[in-house]
């Protein structure tokens, strides 16, 4: 439980930061850093515990939000000290989104037995969070940039499921799903990776986007 | 309860499309694909089965998943194909907004006996699924368009209570309802139908759009 | 109860005007008018609700989604007579996210107990169904506006808990915290008043707006 309680902090933490960056970018008040910090970093557990029909993890321990609120503070101390805040977010939401993608397919794994079920709530944990950060900052989405993203997701989320099928303890599954979601998703941050995108035939209508 | 199942599996499955119709517009990869269907075809019932306080769906069955990543697939190996997929993406949200309308309905109706709730839940899981593909995709909301939309899901969920107070077979209530709501969109999009729409009076300030 | 009850509807109904307000800006039909205010009336409660696993109140009572009919239809008949209907919007807004407020921290502390979760689901209630109306309607969302917005639902949200430790009537800590909130949100209107906001230092990097 403590490799779980310890991913589950860090990847709350993480995502704040890159709320309260995404707040620091829009010039945001300091209750504004602090909302959006909270929203990014338990927002996509929410998700995962309302379809999981599961307590709200927050509602039960409070404390995640206050987590959320110090990283707020820190940021928004700390923010100005930072070369390029956009580069820092987007490392930090790479580990928020490995730590997630463990995180949501153990809590998927062990309240339904399914490992589809495990993959997808690993997969909305990990994302949810950036999501609603991106729309309620305006920001484009991150679901849209072209490297690898969600693809990282999937396949930490499903090593998780591969180590309970092997299994594994639950710590090592875990630390296995951080490790391959961090290296791809990194990969693609620091390499540039991308999967072959859809590219309609050259001449073909792509339809009006009205 | 088969009449029931075929409408849910084919509504799923035709707003799966359409949410992979909108990733080859925004030139996602394969991975994107399958979420951006997956939200789509889930999203709506997702958000019914949580108000109503029922297990979602997809979590009791994840076979509606697969439909939707299978969906994906096929949409990523033809979409070029298509003459225009931005008509073929409104024709099958049409299909699948008459199908959850009735859906909704007939699973609000079951859970609550109210007929108020009934055609909300109606109209909320024929279109909630659009809107998150929407925004999630950056495409410009389906419900701001000048043609009827929402008046669609509404008159189709509308239709299946007032087939409940006839006491039809459930059958024919679910095929009456889809029936309604697939004629009023179709038709809107055939031959732009449109409500009234809201005009402020010459002359008036309409407001900043700051 | 009552006044919790009377405030309840004074937001849902205020909401639901806002959003019907945003449904004439975007000159929507008279279905879309009800549809936006509905979902603006109803939907910071029912966020609520699901994260504190309580009914969702509209669920339980829908006379709440036809008051939102009610004011929708009302709003489409009378919107025209308005000098400005963006600030008539904003005043609106600001008694509903007053109400909600004080709404929603009382029902957080009596489900959970605990004062942060209180002030937390007063903030969520308050701004979520803006924040909907908003996306939804394509605004930009109020939350990114210079002046004070969401530290007005959190003091209004503050003050109920604190009436709480004070052993105050219940129906006073709702009536100090709407007072509260109200001041604060609608002196930030009248007079712009603002928090500091964050400003990178001149000549910092503030990162690719890609």
């Amino acid at each position: 439980m403590n490799a779980l309680l310890a991913l589950d902090y860090a990847g709350v933490a993480v995502f704040a930061a890159t709320g309260a960056l995404a707040a620091s970018r829009k010039q945001l008040d300091i209750v504004g850093f602090v909302f959006l910090a909270a929203i990014t970093g338990i927002g996509g557990g929410t998700l995962r515990d309302l379809v999981l029909d599961q307590p709200v993890f927050w509602v039960l321990n409070p404390a995640y939000v206050l987590v959320c609120a110090a990283v707020a503070l820190a940021v928004y101390a700390t923010a100005h000290l930072m070369e390029s805040r956009y580069q820092v977010l987007l490392w930090l939401d790479c580990i928020g989104l490995s730590a997630f993608a463990a995180m949501g397919a153990a809590k998927g794994l062990a309240a339904t037995g399914s490992v589809t079920i495990a993959i997808i709530t690993g997969m909305l944990t990990a994302t949810f969070g950036g999501v609603l950060r991106d729309l309620l900052a305006g920001e484009p989405s991150v679901l849209l940039r072209p490297e690898i993203y969600v693809s990282a997701a999937m396949a930490g989320a499903a090593a998780y499921t591969l180590g309970g099928a092997l299994n594994l303890p639950q710590g090592v599954a875990l630390a296995v799903a951080f490790a391959i979601a961090f290296l791809i998703r990194g990969g693609a941050l620091r390499f540039g990776w991308t999967l072959p995108r859809y590219k309609p035939r050259a001449g073909r209508d792509v339809g009006p986007r009205k």
